[in-house]
């Protein structure tokens, strides 16, 4: 199915973001908002666009050009009357549409789940669908949005000055042709908005609610929303595998990073190999032994820790995510481990000259190893992620090798990580039995 | 689905096997014959048995009760006939079965796949398939097999005594209720056969040929062929991923031990411990140093890697695979590999006193455990068996160690392996990325 995505509109009220340049083009987290929308709806499967440009449309143009850089296909259409009504924009694809569509707004911002549900559902003959939020979270402005009044799932009621409503409009559509008639007589009759072809063809085909549920979405209007969704896209880097130290120590700061680093064009697979060439610093600095090299080699291993969660961020954030990125992070992780305990081992033995640190070293390394080896083989076995709740994960490894960095006991430490790592381990080796 | 097994008849050419007990009950490999057939079926979806006994019927129901045991429904008709045409016996089933059925002999012995694949095959209304096989192996009996003509993917002729055939019948149908109608037709004329049931269901409505290709399958009906079975069963254990070790030197060993460990009751998890304590036993004999030591050491470790084959083997010759036991066995040997290395380590230590030991065994447990790891994470991470085939396995390490231990040179086995595994998994890092 193709998509339309509305682009020809000025966005006047985001001035300071839109000098010299269209709404759409405006930069949010590394990509401009028509990009963000064009790469989520690339996510549910959709690949074939048309974009309906207007204000500053060459932009627009010389910027997306023909897809081929998304993996996707983008032809245009010119609204030279982008000053009208949004639903003249819409009415201007009537000709390259013959078929049910996507109908998507450049500024509105949402989860790539919408679609791919929405793309499940079969649109009855000449009837359309709207995407609806029935609890709009506080950061929806309810003064601006377009509201709706839901009965037995259909659309009764829209407009922006609706008194009696029960929910709001995402600016998410599933449409079929049908929709340009209704455009056509509510344009006829005065009303050039989408909602006014939304409202003909509520009345005379129906028009189906489809409720958001918890998905995020949100329309940029405003300074204000614009840094809301900020906010909330890098909330979202967040994994329900994150370990505690991951979670409340390292992803507020990594995603503060990430958000600088997604304004460069630098790579999450660089990004993966700085951090692990941090580990290989540390590493290097612990095989001193003293104190003082021994303190700066724990800073810098936590500091790789919240470093390597940058590579993953960035790469959703810019839709960079590959296989191949997350399984060479994965490799550099265990190889950093290995050599960050290699040296912190070497360092002790040079100072003390006692060999039990050597068996130490090997156990926490077994222990370190397995933890990761034993998650990883059960997913690859059951096909699925029955690991991830249980993870003695990195994050907490690397935090207690600066923790014992700074009390200078390395040798506890590897003792300590030893003991909990190779328990960890054993202890699936039960639970998993009884699953 | 439903299969019919027919189970009724003497097996008198198999005489030495059968004093006492029926055909369906002689053992292979640790399954009696019927359970074999019962379970490949189970593999192939099937979960519901209709049997038919006669000769030493008691025995055959005493032994496989209502199913349960193996997971699976199984209810019983009698034919006290039982030395009449086996068309007798199928007809029997006329009561039990009002819809498509599988009909399955209790003396072939068959590949889950050609069930798996048959089950695929829409049956046109009220016709019969039959599973053919165009290219009989040398093992195939033909002067006992039942022979066939096909024409453009039907049977026109059957018989033993065909002299025109192109194909054998391999005894694995599909079938509607229709055939019960053409074994009384059949059976009124004399013939008592289930050739001549299918014979007369060809004329009359259809008998589809369905190819067996390359799928394994044998007709048990004298000393030769149960060996033969016994054989190409064992043959079959050897897996695609094998390494070169284990497919020429392991493989042929554990599969002698196999084929006596599944006369036993001892399950796989069980074999998978004990060649975990072997590994325990030579890591312990290694940390002594002596070359005395380290010969009987290493001579365990590969005793081990040998024993590691009989876990998987026993599973899947009785049945018994389970995810769990995959996984276990998978952690087991990671933790044998790496205590093997600790154990070498630590004897050569011991009697040499030089540190750089320590360091080699780190190097070579990072790229033991580098190898399984990056391997399983890939599966893990692109949902498929990638990394097959340039696996440097286990089987390789094992037996180093012991060529190793024969020339007392275990410290320069512990910088071969590091050096071998690791740049194998640098090799992966690259490789990998260019798929």
């Amino acid at each position: 199915m193709k998509a339309l995505i509305v682009a020809a509109g000025k966005g006047s009220r985001l001035k300071n973001l839109t000098r010299n340049k269209p709404k759409p083009l405006i930069q949010l987290l590394g990509l401009s908002l028509i990009e963000r929308v064009i790469l989520t709806a690339k996510q549910a499967g959709i690949d074939d666009f048309v974009v309906v440009i207007g204000y500053l449309g060459d932009k627009i143009k010389e910027k997306l050009g023909n897809g081929e850089i998304y993996g996707v296909k983008i032809s245009y259409i010119e609204n030279k009357e982008w000053q009208r009504g949004n639903g003249v924009s819409v009415l201007k694809a009537k000709e390259l549409l013959k078929e049910n569509f996507f109908l998507l707004m450049s500024d509105h911002i949402f989860d790539a789940k919408i679609l791919k549900e929405l793309s499940q559902v079969k649109l009855k003959d000449g009837e359309g669908i709207l995407v609806v939020d029935k609890k709009p979270k506080d950061y929806i402005d309810l003064d601006d949005a377009t509201k709706v009044k839901v009965e037995n799932g259909y659309i009764r009621k829209i407009g922006k000055k609706l008194k009696d409503y029960n929910g709001v409009d995402c600016g998410i559509f599933l449409l079929s042709p049908s929709i340009f008639k209704a455009l056509e007589e509510s344009i006829e009759k005065g009303d050039e908005t989408l909602s006014g072809g939304v409202r003909i063809l509520a009345k005379k085909r129906g028009m189906r609610s489809f409720d958001i549920k918890d998905n995020f979405w949100i329309d940029i209007d405003t300074k204000n929303s614009y840094r809301k969704a900020e906010k909330i896209l890098c909330k979202k880097l967040i994994k329900p595998t994150d370990g505690p130290v991951s979670r409340h120590i390292n992803r507020p700061v990594s995603t503060r990073i990430s958000k600088l680093l997604v304004k460069t064009g630098i790579k999450p697979d660089l990004i993966s190999s700085l951090s692990f060439a941090i580990c290989l610093l540390s590493a290097f600095l612990f095989s001193f032994g003293d104190y003082l090299h021994i303190i700066v080699a724990g800073l810098l291993s936590q500091f790789s820790s919240i470093i390597d969660g940058c590579d993953g961020e960035v790469a959703r954030l810019k839709f960079q995510q590959t296989n191949y990125g997350a399984w060479f992070d994965a490799v550099l992780d265990r190889y950093a481990d290995a050599m960050i305990i290699l040296g912190i081992v070497y360092g002790w033995w040079s100072l003390h000259g006692k060999v039990e640190v050597w068996i130490a070293g090997f156990i926490a390394l077994i222990g370190s190893f397995m933890n990761s080896y034993t998650a990883i083989k059960y997913d690859a076995i059951f096909k699925k992620n029955k690991t991830g709740k249980i993870r003695f994960g990195r994050d907490v490894r690397l935090f207690l090798i600066m923790l014992g960095a700074l009390l200078n006991q390395m040798y506890y430490i590897l003792i300590i990580l030893g003991i909990l790592t190779n328990a960890e381990s054993i202890r699936r080796l039960y639970i998993l039995k009884n699953e």
